[in-house]
């Protein structure tokens, strides 16, 4: 009966020549700001000085945390926290993709806890409170830049959790496309991978109900996708490819697609577990992970929906046998992923072998069978990472 | 560029059953709360015990305003804000349709102005602060639900203007798709003719820069409301039907399509002037006047757009001659509203002749021409009216 609640609050400012309300929007929220980004791309690209310009015009007294890492770890956030109660910031700035983003709600919500950050995202200890974020975006993929979820790696342990609080939801996201005109083929193959595991993961095949109209607009989300994405390859300046990919980013997973039943995502339970392990980035191991995972799960009572899927986003003719259909839109996607992107296909390619698949399909599993069309157990998971060999 | 800000804050409540949510959610804004709604509908649909059992529950103290009009009018804002004013109202909670949610948000505003609520709407005075509002939906159309405008009349001056401003924009809104299965056919088609024209009349068909991701999901706002209205009209308790109508109403017009250039709303701008003189259904009057307004603008110049209508939307052959694709879509878009729909198709049906053509046609155009693919002077407009007749 599509029960559900919506809610986005992130103000969203789009296009470029937006960052001159930067200041504005900050100073409603305090006047000590930290800084915080990754491993120095905002500089490289010039994004750095027009932000600390725009910082210094509105008199506010900047600290920073650089550095953070893609598949960003709790000691980070543990950093980033001891600068801001310290310095008592007002509020955080985030310039760059998922991973800075993501650290940056984290160090905002450990901000108002004594312990270790990690104890937040295994839920050990609740998000209570939470620093304001902003963020600049410099990279279309997570989503980050408008939900309420964070991703944190563990590397001592080698666990990589989601945790989801309305609190770590950025006040104000700056989505100007030229940010990523300088994010190269490989980045920009990932982010696109990721987007696309959004909906095919999150949404598009399982079990929770998908109102008519939403369905149509993740399909809309897809096609985006796999018309832009090799344009932006190609043409890393195209400003309508950048633009469609940074907003079909936002759309892919900030609340909008969910109509209804539970909140599923087995391909990102399974990925956790490959960044957790071999810190790769997520948009590839979500991108050979999600092909395979369509192929195991695909049966005789879910054939429908990747039916509609090969006819409405591939245009696969509709009279051929429904099971073909199928295979033929997975097929599809494969190519898309790993020829039109180039993408690697496998794990072997990656340098992950079958050594780990036992404890990670184990740690995958940890709270249960994922659920989804074809509930998952841990062995269904070992066999998933071994096709992906 | 797509140089745009997007924010939407309302807090959406979907599906049946979710009443149970309403107290807490008023509460968080105090405890005098003033109930308004129409002709009494929500009484006969039993939606009015339910709302005061939950009022109850929470413990709250509620006020009533009842017998608020289709083209709601100032004299009935003024009777509420003297309400708000006597009994320290700290939230308004609308049970209804589009007139009603307008003008309790109006109500909201003029609590806070001490002189003639019109004045808001003319701007002779500034929205300064408002009352929260809170809604219950029981019409798919307006999208008034999750936005940030009102339309109000004042049929002392013939005059109809809408009012946009974020202190408007609804804290809460309940939006319960069992609610409109009493929705004669009449409104259904009416409130469906307003959704598409939402659409079509202030994203699809104007200047403005679409993303193409987005103008997809324009055509899917589209292709929802012409594949439910009529399931809807023939099965008023089909669930899909209404909760999909009910979704696009408020997608239609809560921000999301809007991904640059201007705000245009020309066909509004007609209709404002109907409904402002002969106090018709708003959803009828933009029914009438939409298909005549295409062939009026349509030119070289734009059939592109419609081209892209025709094929995208009513699926007709693209290797035909582009002008007859466009003129095959809106008759298309005509065959749907007037037989489909089965809305009157002119404005000599519903008893309006040309005589005030000339003075509507100058009070539409107080601003200036009408902006958008053909910018419409008093005499364009006119015209327009004519093609109604």
């Amino acid at each position: 009966m599509y029960n559900f609640v919506f809610q986005n609050t992130t103000k969203v400012y789009f296009g470029p020549n937006q960052l001159s309300h930067l200041g504005e929007e900050l100073k409603q929220f305090g006047k000590r700001v930290l800084l915080t980004y990754g491993g120095g791309t905002i500089k490289k690209i010039g994004l750095y000085d027009k932000v600390m310009d725009e910082l210094k015009k509105a008199d506010l007294t900047v600290f920073e945390l650089s550095g953070i890492e893609p598949n960003p770890r709790h000691t980070t956030v543990n950093k980033g926290r001891d600068i801001c109660k310290k310095e008592k910031i007002d509020v955080l700035l985030a310039v760059g993709g998922g991973s800075t983003i993501d650290c940056t709600k984290l160090i905002a919500a450990a901000t108002f806890y004594d312990g270790d950050s990690w104890d937040l995202v295994t839920h050990k200890a609740p998000v209570t409170k939470a620093l304001p974020v902003c963020t600049i975006l410099t990279l279309a993929a997570t989503g980050s830049e408008m939900n309420s979820g964070a991703v944190i790696s563990n590397i001592q342990t080698n666990e990589k959790y989601g945790l989801i609080h309305p609190l770590l939801q950025p006040k104000v996201s700056f989505l100007d496309p030229t940010n990523t005109y300088s994010v190269s083929a490989y980045q920009t193959a990932c982010g696109s991978a990721d987007i696309l595991s959004h909906v095919f993961d999150v949404f598009y095949f399982n079990k929770a109900e998908k109102m008519d109209m939403v369905e149509r607009v993740m399909e809309d989300v897809i096609k985006t996708v796999i018309k832009y994405a090799p344009i932006a390859i190609k043409e890393p300046t195209n400003y309508q490819a950048r633009a469609n990919l940074m907003w079909a980013s936002s759309w892919a997973l900030n609340g909008f697609l969910q109509t209804g039943g539970e909140f599923h995502a087995p391909c990102h339970a399974m990925e956790h577990e490959l960044s957790a392990f071999y810190d790769i980035t997520h948009g590839l191991g979500l991108a050979i992970l999600t092909p395979r995972w369509m192929e195991y799960i695909l049966d005789e009572s879910n054939v429908s929906q990747f039916k509609k899927f090969g006819i409405n986003v591939f245009g696969i003719d509709p009279k051929l046998p429904d099971m073909e259909i199928a295979r033929k839109a997975i097929s599809s996607l494969s190519d898309f992923l790993f020829n039109k992107l180039g993408l690697k296909s496998t794990l072997s390619e990656v340098g992950i072998d079958d050594k780990n698949f036992k404890i990670m399909a184990h740690k995958a599993c940890r709270g249960g069978v994922l659920s989804g069309y074809k509930p998952l157990t841990e062995e269904d998971v070992e066999k998933i990472y071994r096709m992906c060999l």
